[in-house]
């Protein structure tokens, strides 16, 4: 392979790519396996779990495949200041790289030991905006079981679409995140999969690079993700899912009105005496019009008032604060809604100004 | 106790106070010791190595002392909205923190468990202006010999002052940092003591919050800085320092000079392949107005060309990478001078707009 790429563009598709390599690999699976042809570069990089590819432009002298370390070669090019790269291998997997005044010789690894790569052709497809997306990810990735969990569906997110609408679910056992978005484009239905949600962050990192749209595509076995000329290949996640509609209460006697920021500052505070052996634990007590909240442990205690508009029954319950905390994070509304039914049943949290974002948190029982 | 104080100026004042406190403490060290009196609240934290104390404005309403654990209280204040705090506490050291909505309740430690608070009245002193001895720091705290040193006293730094320069000069057996600057004002003179480099990187955090001058007072067993209203007391080291001068070549056969971004960069490209193995080894090879940087190690080799401004022989010697970027890191002027008299003897690099900087570096001996 003789070929000349720019340093700029082949440091960011290096970088995209080299996210399917960020688990620690072994031998082959550390590399990135590069192939030129007709004007451009193609770059690919698997786990098995995920795989990435790209293509930048290039000046192709001599095609070629080349298999090389992902983290040498990212931190060179990294390392080279802006201008043309020119990468020169001969048939002994010599390679040289080239970058003005600077000239690194490394040595190839056998492509013939990395796994073939797989390219989707998406005829089919669901069409989002790359910020949506990324905001679907962020507002219910969080609430995904971690890799601990006794559910590894759990640690995946719930994606389905009907009619316009796609529908992002997370749920770890004591609370739920779903988050809803009209396509742009669609053309599939029915779709219904678990994706990883290490799939889904790694993705979210990729589009921070990209403006583009990302047209999404599912089949029983495969998540894939075009973002311009990059693609993402992902495993699904096999089981059965929470049938999370039947989480979802049907009314509400008490509803609460009341400012996000106020909110989040309280329970931030209350967390400060809140302590891990009593499960951050934080009572909220709802009367008139005014929110208690106080938590209390070995360190002291703490009472935080915060004006609200309630309509309904008065009520006492109790949370762990760090669920609550972490809903409000992601929420960039000004103002919250909270529906409850009883101390010991789910709550609701939304935003007031849309109904694209449920959050459902399950209370601690208090022994009185 | 019963006052009342700005939640910007407390949490400001807990902040700087705190850093006597980052070592892993026990039981009252963990504590930030609080006095009030006349119109002022103080503030105290130590480790016993260092002592941090400092002065805020407040409404005394009931004076008294108060030890608090430092991380709860730092916590709490932080997560105030800004607005006037009150703290109360009665006899049985049960205290009242208020602000605004919300209200902490918790317990103090028993004061007199905490050392004696020794304050140190500066009659003579040197004074340096905030950001000039911030750097002096930044210069010359990276080439201290670290804690685990055969030599102890190397991994502090020398102060000494003649006439109007004050001097600070840090070596680690391998390389060595001077750097001086003038005074604006002297009522000391031919001071010589080894300050902790601790204490310095930590004098040097509190300074970013400040933009007061500095005053510096050092006798027989303490270095003390005041800094405004705020003083860091500080044990100095005991034992021989390295006789400095004596290390400095008299004359130079070798002078290069040349743009200190390039040779930073090339460095940096040459560490990426130059392994620990063989202690990040670079070869610089100085001929006419060339340099050719090398580095070599299993995973291939680097070539780096630049030009120089060279007078005097030529040379070819070799580094430890990581000591060449280190000085070159912290000189900002565009250009440096390069000094040597063989391959076997030290070089000196300083910046080419002043002489303010001098670093010295030991060469890696290559057996032919």
């Amino acid at each position: 392979m003789n070929i000349k790429v720019d340093r700029n563009e082949f440091l960011k598709a290096l970088i995209t790519v080299s996210k399917a390599t960020t688990l620690r690999n072994v031998g082959s699976l550390e590399g990135i396996l590069l192939e030129s042809y007709d004007d451009v570069l193609s770059l690919y990089a698997t786990n098995k779990e995920i795989q990435i590819s790209t293509i930048i432009d290039a000046k192709v002298i001599r095609e070629g495949k080349l298999l090389i370390n992902s983290r040498i070669l990212s931190d060179i090019v990294r390392s080279f200041d802006n201008g043309e790269v020119e990468i020169d291998a001969d048939e002994n997997n010599n390679i040289k790289l080239t970058c003005l005044n600077s000239k690194f010789n490394i040595t190839a690894m056998d492509y013939r030991t990395f796994p073939n790569k797989e390219v989707y052709n998406i005829n089919d497809f669901i069409k989002m905006d790359n910020h949506v997306i990324r905001n679907m990810i962020k507002e219910t990735s969080f609430a995904c079981a971690t890799s601990d969990s006794v559910s590894p569906i759990l640690t995946g997110i719930l994606i389905e679409n009907n009619d316009e609408d796609i529908k992002f679910v997370a749920i770890d056992g004591f609370r739920m995140a779903i988050r809803s978005e009209q396509s742009k484009e669609r053309y599939m239905n029915n779709i219904k999969c678990v994706v990883p949600s290490s799939t889904l962050n790694e993705l979210n990192k990729i589009l921070t690079n990209y403006d583009d749209d990302v047209f999404l595509n599912i089949n029983d076995k495969k998540f894939v993700a075009n973002i311009g000329r990059t693609q993402l290949v992902s495993s699904l996640l096999q089981g059965q899912f929470i049938d999370y509609g039947n989480l979802l209460p049907k009314e509400s006697k008490t509803i609460v009105k009341m400012n996000k920021n106020e909110l989040l500052s309280a329970c931030e505070r209350a967390a400060i005496i809140s302590d891990e052996g009593r499960a951050h634990l934080i009572t909220l007590h709802f009367t008139d019009n005014n929110l208690l909240l106080t938590s209390k442990s070995a360190y002291g205690n703490v009472e935080e008032n915060i004006n609200i508009n309630l309509s309904g029954e008065d009520l006492d319950i109790s949370f762990n604060s760090r669920y609550v905390i972490d809903a409000l994070k992601v929420i960039e509304d000004e103002k919250v809604i909270l529906e409850f039914n009883s101390s010991n049943s789910p709550c609701l949290i939304k935003p007031v100004s849309s109904n694209k974002f449920t959050y459902l948190i399950m209370p601690v029982r208090i022994s009185n």
